[in-house]
């Protein structure tokens, strides 16, 4: 863990700076994410859809794993590594039931995004150069408001993609 | 239902056909559904998301809700009714445990898009001429090979939506 830590600490002081303008809803926030200096994306919420699913436990949330052009061709053909300028964006709302759904259906068994969790916004960003000491991965992660997540946080990513280093590190399969 | 059959039948016989070509993914097949005549959208997995979901009971699905660039614009504005041109689309698939995620996690926590259901891909077409009969909407359903559902699945779709009227017969909202 420290040499991950002194790792992550290094690819700072050398991480560059993705300039953010207001995407068409969601966080605006102009902060850097701390560690590696990604702020959030403009457009993110235009990308085109990797994958859905839905986490219990503490995260309880529905998501959606979103992509730019880079991140769906390379799903699309099946390329590993993914190549660098590859974009990945995670959304996720709390897992709550619709109430004006189950009404129609006369049972409880519909579930919608609710409000934004804490961990409302991530991205994993692709160059092989720049985030070396991580997979080749820039790891970020937003509230609802944009301000990005603190150190400790971030520093808990990269530990918990490693097992997924047969596929690149990236946990989510392209739905088809 | 006897009134609302025969004005399906009714559309049946107006309805148009719309050209379609093999998406990114996903079904191809031909065959236009039955009684409104919609063939599936080319492109529509290249559209923007709109919201997810998870329903549970007999459909035991995580769906993605996927729109045009008119269905996109309507529900960022929140435009009401929706403008003719607008198709809203909404893949599913059977919500299954995902192994190595919760291998990863140490836990069961994490359910994914498995294969997919009978009921794999709908559409809702608005137009408010041609479909003035169902709410302005025209109504398709196809599984995973792109045949279209049968005639009694179809007409089961618009008394569905009706309790959802003061949305313009659409339950799901736009996830921000």
């Amino acid at each position: 863990m420290k040499r991950i830590a002194f790792l992550l600490a290094a690819v700072a002081v050398v991480a560059g700076v993705v300039v953010s303008t207001a995407p068409a809803s969601g966080p605006t926030h102009e902060e850097a994410a701390p560690i590696l200096g990604i702020k959030i994306f403009p457009g993110y919420r235009d990308w085109r859809l990797i994958s859905v699913a839905h986490e219990e436990g503490n995260l309880n949330d529905l998501r959606a794993i979103l992509g730019n052009d880079a991140a769906i061709k390379a799903y699309r053909k099946g390329t590993l590594p993914f190549p660098d300028g590859t974009i990945i964006a995670r959304l996720a709302w709390s897992y709550v039931p619709s109430e004006e759904n189950n009404k129609v259906f006369g049972r409880n068994q519909s579930f919608v995004p609710g409000s934004a969790p804490d961990w409302y916004l991530q991205f994993m960003v692709k160059d092989s150069k720049k985030y070396a000491a991580t997979g080749g991965w820039g790891f970020a992660e937003f509230d609802k408001d944009g301000k990005p997540a603190d150190e400790a946080m971030h520093k808990a990513c990269f530990p918990c993609h490693e097992p997924a280093k047969a596929r690149d590190f990236v946990f989510t399969r392209y739905a088809p």
